[in-house]
């Protein structure tokens, strides 16, 4: 029953020979791989505002040139990526780059920098395209849907996560609707809102309830600074197609490359353009009505209507693909962690449809936490964002300058420069963003970077020192064949009592004892009498227990015995009737269970469990 | 560290033989098998009086009446339970008896009812205590501590819980103090209120709050009976003494009897003193201050003062006594249906400190979730309590009429005609309780009944089939000694595989197969170059599985080996590192776990564990 519940929410199991790679064109790839970077420009300029906000309506103004000095910083990025992608064709994450070239501690970090983001990715898109959805709603006179933002979260993380289980084999179309539909109307929505502020046709934003106002610190270099770290989300997801570069078609890193130009340009574009936007025409975030500064923009350039709807079903549609990106990325990384043995080796197990399921699990779970812990509010949740993305940045640019430097390929010295370049802009973004984040959040994902890392070594070295016990290079040559003496644990004379005892005479002919344990004298009694007819060529030996405990006169007699005959092999057979029905195990007490692992992982006894099936 | 946690909660285990039967007089007793049924004057006027209430004030008058019924009805039944005691001086509860007499079907019924019942009597009673500490709290100045209700409740619940999981052995004295103390109590509040009222000194209770009058029903016979079912809550646990006369000091049947009438005329006198003296003096269940009836009373007669703590605080300690009863009752009447198999056996095996410690967590669960539920609120209750009381009151005088005409003792026709006024009794009031409480929650105990019996039924028909299957009189002559084949699984070339080679090469000498299932066939060719250096003799045979299952493919080949050599006892080998510690088990596949169930239960296959214990 279990197992057909199973197969309808995931469905058949798929053979492992039927694992393909669909080869992408540029044209899909970027929908592919571009939802996530695209889809922070959902966010990132109300991001940036939230916080100008606080230093008066005044500070508003500054949006812009910070809008542009990240899309600045996001240009150098990409160019530098470029770089990895044409060093690393097969795929250039920051674990793989850092690991390499600047060792297993760096490498460790920026796998742990990323997986916290990747939780982050999907909480914050999710959130966010609840919040394209929840503000739609609000201007088609239903606002009372904002108050289950949570609710509506958490299925979407269900749904995405299934889908994911299913494994996503469609993926090439199912992305490129969305991600071109949401390309071509925010473009849209940029040159219309410029022609109609041009022409004085577009008029502000008008509130339903007007926002507050909450000039509470002065406007300074600090404020500044904090704005520019709030929008620098917009940056998160460009590291995206370096990962990816296998899926494209040949030549893989040259296509890749264009991708990524064409990504950032687009970006870039709309990035700059929202957030032009929102200067001229006042949009203002508003925690009264939770709309959102591109739900206003667009109600405000296109009118409440089909093309307003559109936009909106779009900005939601891209944020759940851009969170379906980490469902791809974190479980992949996950099980390149476990494959070096740093995360459980269940993370680089493939289940029934061929996806990485433990992975694809532990994310929806961590996502779900923070979607409930920040209640869908994804503008809060963003001071922990980003700091893995920078921290990620830093140390794969680091490890592009040291694989320069080792390499010394055609053209060294220009990647070395551009590599340099990044590294060192993304490094004092990183220092940036963890001084102004620090009290608002970021303090966790600091601590939490370093814990990981330890846990990461932890688990390395259990897995190295089993791997050193397991070893044959200090095996002694097999020992030479032993008599084997036979334990037979009885609970009384009945059927299933009978083949483990025939079983335990066909392996040691001449040295098999039954044991039981005195737990109810009566019902000993019954034993004893009853032995003679069906076992009486074994010895019987009944232990005493106290304490009613089944486990320690058992351990104690086996110690004895295997001091006795400490030249034989020592085996103790547990007869076990198994009923017809799963259920019924309930009925039954879990003594079999119990006493195994008793026997195998406290006295590392040889265990033979012998069942006996009952029919119904 | 999970066994220390253990032994901090519920102490050292006790040995079997320290099991003792204390042996009480006549005045212990009566504080120990009394506190269930004298406490329900803590609430059984109060609900009289909730449901007058809905009459309009002029209704209330009819309480005293009403309650004049009920101690009749008391007396009659305490009458008839005297002739069960002597009938069954072992002990007659409810169950045997009515199994006894009228069989099977009647007898689970009864127990049935009795289950429910013990689950409200501590829902019931932790909540009518709390609500004296609150009602105590409300009049010293705190009246917040209300609003904690269902938090201290549950807090009692687990201390009562924990109590009983230790095992009270001191239960004469920890009973007497409080009991007492509550019975002068009470008995001093009536005098001195009937005392002040005939000397015109005690006023009319002053409530802190006007209760609401919501006179919304006419007063009518439908309107009386109901307040009459109401209060014959005040009748729960007459019965305790009869299940517990093995405790008594011998004669035990004697001493059990004259306990029994000093506590109806106890609880009698308390009854009708407490419900004369809120008609005389205007107590009325108050929904604002949530203010107990008995508690209006006692601060009106003493003044909010020392004696009146004292009462409110003997009422509480009173009614956890009575959740400590069914704390008593309900384990011990589970054992008695598992030992007649109609309860899963763990009910029936002691733990570590001799209690039943399974039925005290199941009684501990429900209970709590009732608390949960109903919010602590023991009037809301009490439509659910009493008609299993009632039920098993009317089985059990059924049962000793059918005693009486059968075995014709001296005397008898005496003894038939009172248990069998009692059984109309009863059986009348049971119908009106059915009938008047049906819609307000009484339909779910009415549902519920039946369904626990079937579970009973169908329990007992799976042990049935159990012991059948077991039973020896239907096996064949032991089979004689058989040829051994041994198939090894092997998931690499390592320490923990040599072991379980040599032990299947000792026991099967000429015919061990090694087998291992190829889900990686890197891995595979590695197993392969290794295999000739240590396990040559022996021949590796590689399943393919295109699922990446291992089970499945296994399965089939161990049907396939069987048919081949099925004179043979096959015996699948499992080596099986174990790891140093607990945890380290969480990053390692469960792979031993998954096999030995799928091999034992689906297949019915022989298993042999073999560990390999890691030293660090």
């Amino acid at each position: 029953m279990a197992s057909s519940f199973k197969r309808l929410l995931i469905g058949k199991p798929i053979a492992t020979e039927h694992q393909h790679h669909e080869r992408l064109n540029k044209v899909t790839a970027l929908a592919v791989f571009s939802s996530d970077a695209l889809s922070s420009v959902a966010y990132a300029t109300e991001a940036i505002l939230a916080v100008l906000l606080l230093g008066g309506a005044s500070a508003l103004g500054l949006g812009l040139p910070i809008a542009g000095g990240i899309s600045f910083l996001l240009v150098v990025v990409a160019i530098s990526y470029r770089q990895t992608i044409h060093a690393y064709p097969n795929g250039g994450g920051a674990y793989i780059v850092a690991h390499e070239n600047l060792g297993q501690l760096p490498g460790l970090i920026a796998a742990a920098a990323l997986l916290i983001d990747y939780v982050l990715t999907v909480a914050v898109s999710i959130s966010a395209g609840v919040a394209a959805i929840t503000s739609l709603a609000g201007n088609w006179g239903a606002p009372w849907l904002a108050s289950y933002a949570v609710e509506i979260a958490l299925l979407c993380i269900l749904i995405v996560g299934l889908a994911n289980l299913r494994g996503v084999k469609e993926s090439g179309a199912v992305f490129a609707v969305p991600t071109y539909v949401f390309i071509v109307g925010i473009l849209a929505m940029i040159a219309w809102g410029v022609a109609g502020i041009f022409l004085g046709t577009t008029q502000p934003v008008v509130q339903s309830i007007e926002p507050e106002l909450h000039a509470g610190e002065a406007l300074g270099l600090w404020l500044v600074l904090r704005a520019f770290a709030a929008g620098c989300t917009a940056l998160t997801g460009v590291e995206a197609i370096s990962n990816g570069i296998p899926a494209f078609k040949q030549p893989e890193a040259k296509n890749a490359a264009t991708t990524l130009s064409w990504m950032v340009g687009i970006l870039g574009t709309m990035f700059l353009g929202i957030t032009w936007l929102a200067d001229r025409l006042s949009a203002i975030p508003n925690e009264a009505t939770h709309e959102t500064i591109v739900s206003q923009i667009a109600r405000t350039t296109f009118g409440v209507g089909p093309v307003y709807t559109v936009i909106q079903v779009a900005t939601a549609l891209i944020l759940v693909l851009a969170a379906n990106t980490a469902y791809a990325d974190f479980p992949r990384l996950a099980s390149l962690l476990a494959r070096d043995r740093f995360l459980p080796r269940q993370f680089s197990s493939r289940g029934d449809r061929l996806v990485f399921s433990n992975g694809i699990l532990v994310l929806s779970l961590f996502a779900a936490g923070l979607v409930v812990y920040f209640r869908a509010n994804e503008i809060a949740m963003l001071p922990l964002y980003a700091i893995g993305v920078f921290l990620s940045f830093t140390l794969s640019q680091g490890g592009m300058v040291l694989h320069h430097l080792r390499e010394k390929e055609t053209g060294w010295r220009t990647g070395l420069s551009i590599n340099g370049l990044g590294a060192v802009l993304t490094g004092v973004v990183l220092v940036v963003l963890a001084v102004t984040k620090f009290t608002h959040g970021a303090w966790a994902v600091l601590v939490l970077i370093p814990l990981l890392v330890l846990i990461f070594q932890a688990i390395h070295t259990h897995y190295v020192r089993v791997a050193e016990q397991l070893s044959l290079t200090t095996a002694d040559k097999p020992q030479p064949l032993r008599r084997l003496t036979a334990v037979v644990l009885v609970s009384g004379v009945h059927k299933g009592t009978l083949p483990a005892l025939q079983i335990a005479k066909s392996l040691a002919p001449d040295n098999v004892t039954a044991v039981t344990i005195n737990l109810d004298p009566e019902h000993i009694e019954k034993i004893r009498a009853r032995w003679c007819d069906w076992g009486c060529d074994v010895p019987l030996v009944v232990l005493e227990s106290p304490y009613r405990s089944l486990i320690s006169p058992l351990l104690k007699y086996l110690e004895e015995i295997g001091s006795r005959y400490k030249d034989d092999e020592l085996m103790v057979i547990l007869p076990e009737f198994v009923p017809a029905h799963w259920w019924e195990h309930l009925l039954h007490n879990q003594t079999g269970l119990i006493l195994r692992t008793a026997l195998m992982f406290r006295a590392g006894k040889t265990v033979i469990s012998v069942p006996y099936k009952l029919e119904r």
